[in-house]
């Protein structure tokens, strides 16, 4: 399988206390234990020429990783379709953290899913499993406890996911859809609430077991291609 | 509740055999049987200036009905996002026929929606009932003949409907999922896929009654706008 | 609208602390806020002749409403289907709190039902509504505070529900899907979680207005009866 | 993997029609195409002791195939309930035709499953892909054609199916969910609805590919069992 992330890699150049967690980039950090995993891994950031996503190296993706924050607009909308119509035609889709509020996540949802509840007070989460058995859990328990973590709140302005995987539990109040499965076309996206830049979630052996399995689960590439627009009767075909 | 049927108006206008079925376009069939029913209603077409979708009439519009075909592309994107934001708050939306491949419709789902298989042959169609009780369904029995309708058939490119009311039966071999619900943002979506231009569809008692429950099941308005972005820490207040 | 307040009627007899809270029982109380909402109310207990569910009570009630937590297995099977075959032809039923361990929420879920944490430390809990427009969270806002609850923690062994409307989030660290909407059959569920004994969650205005809510979306009553079992060619039919 | 295919054997045994068709009964042409696919298949049957389900047989079963018609209340209450238990467990179960009346079915759903609309007019029918790129569709296009197969019917009393795969077309008229995914605690659950007695459906290639994929994606067994029950605050453990 070969997986590309892509992360606006922004943070990490500019700010001395994330480059401290992820002094690389948060897409190396992740591109390590995906590596280790025994993916196939590439890399592509937001100042790449084309974003580092040229039709080659999409046509050669079976599943992409968005991890992006403050620049969601500097990604050109070219960029954004040309995502979009490979997630159509079953290339799989990780959306990280803020990506919520990405382009390409907010396109394929079909609402205004930038919008949610958010505060940065380091309030420790608990990811609750709702799907006990589900590729995406397994290995993993009933939970997942993150130290600390951005907060995110409902309501989350997404339509209801296919599969609910993760429920977060906010020490501030909150609780959040963390964790989420939609199929698109032939696509299927995982969205994974934690991720913010200031705190070591990505080094979180747990955190990094569900974006492993994320990966297995959403690979479908290679699929039957249908038919469509017009077409004689079936009822007289063999 | 107010309604507002769009309507693209174009095939009225120029091919006699629609003329002979709808004389004043398909907006004036369906605002008739609607104004009959006691709802407060309005047409615009996509001549009319700004489409005859204004902010004004947008912002007074409880349930918007969407009847496109040939000229979607004409629709400005500008347009487009102001229907959008109006779903996103509670606006309904029933999408007519060949909507389905109308910007709002495809920029709602998510995907690419107007793909699926066609064909003009006067085909019979039967629609099957899957939600008994539910409000669109109510009255009308376990199914709804059409004598003679354009052909629509699976797959079509749509996410999985939040609630499926409707499967055609094709006399030439298809099936489609004719009658869906979606929820999006605080707004709710029927697609109802009869309504050839060629045919008399929006004549039939049946499916004027099925697009009449529709104005009341999808009607949301006037509900609570929630509050997003930086939030203080929920566990803290009363 | 007709609603049976159905209760088990066991602690408000035995326990001076639940008593102070509910002198005349749970389902007393939550007859009287049903009933000034215009409801025609009635009420049954499980040490009632027949449970107080005779053909006849259950043929007259639209809605049904279930609380139970001590002596499930005291419901006859032959009650419980009976409710069940109503339920199947459209009568609405909500399950409240320990009632989802009840054979007739199991019965209808298909799962283990009676399978979740819970905890009694009167906890906070923080019910977040997940469906803004949804005609049961209407006019609550965003969020519901109740003081103290029994804690019910995740995973809690359902199906996924037909549409997700509230999650709970406890002061102790756990979440809980605490407004869940089932459609069986003809019939409408919403299970609802709060309302332990101990605390006087029912003497809330806002839980009250769930409930209130809850009566009118559950209401399917009257639908039209499907045809089953063997049937000539609907293609042959006009 | 390891298989048990159960199947009530009667009509191949007393129906000279059904016999030549499946001289050794529906189970063993099923083993015999399940075991070419590389699984360790086992058979069990009505007549055999305790059905051929003893518990040793169920704990060492990862998925169960069942095809049951007309002798569903010979199966004894307390073998689906062992049945159950092990679906609860992550127990796989593909419920093949007329299987949809069994208690265990109806158990699973919780509804009155056994309600459709069926007969027996030798159909054609063309099973149409929802789910281009599911496992359970892979390799197979966008549609399966069965030259005659018993007709079922909309409306089907079943709760909405967590991913519809596939929708049956009759040449009579009607439509069917006829492939239909259900999880029910850690198990999943595949209903396909051919497989009538009278022809010969399981000897179709792509039938045979159906019920190959789908016990792939119904096995789950060996997954983390949650805890349930009493459980100390999460937010005070680490």
């Amino acid at each position: 399988m070969k997986i590309t992330i892509w992360n606006e890699f922004d943070h990490e150049k500019h700010d001395d206390a994330v480059k401290a967690i992820y002094p690389d980039g948060i897409h190396m950090c992740i591109a390590r234990f995906l590596t280790e995993a025994g993916f196939e891994v590439r890399t592509a950031t937001l100042d790449d020429p084309e974003c580092g996503l040229t039709d080659e190296v999409l046509a050669d993706t079976d599943v992409l990783y968005w991890w992006g924050h403050l620049r969601h607009d500097n990604v050109p909308d070219e960029i954004v379709n040309k995502v979009y119509r490979r997630v159509m035609d079953g290339m799989g889709l990780v959306v990280l953290h803020s990506g919520h509020a990405s382009k390409i996540f907010c396109k394929l949802m079909g609402t205004a899913a930038d919008n949610l509840k958010w505060r940065e007070t380091n309030d420790k989460e608990i990811l609750w499993s709702i799907a006990p058995g589900h590729p995406i859990t397994r290995g993993l328990g009933d939970r997942i406890v993150i130290p600390h973590e951005e907060t995110y709140g409902e309501h989350f302005i997404i339509p209801a996911p296919d599969e609910l995987i993760y429920i977060g539990w906010f020490s501030g109040g909150e609780v959040f859809r963390s964790g989420c499965v939609f199929n698109r076309g032939r696509g299927k996206i995982f969205y994974f609430q934690p991720g913010h830049e200031t705190v070591p979630t990505y080094h979180i052996p747990e955190v990094q077991k569900v974006l492993i399995n994320a990966a297995n689960y959403v690979y479908n590439n290679d699929t039957d291609k249908y038919p469509y627009g017009w077409a004689a009767p079936a009822a007289q075909q063999n």
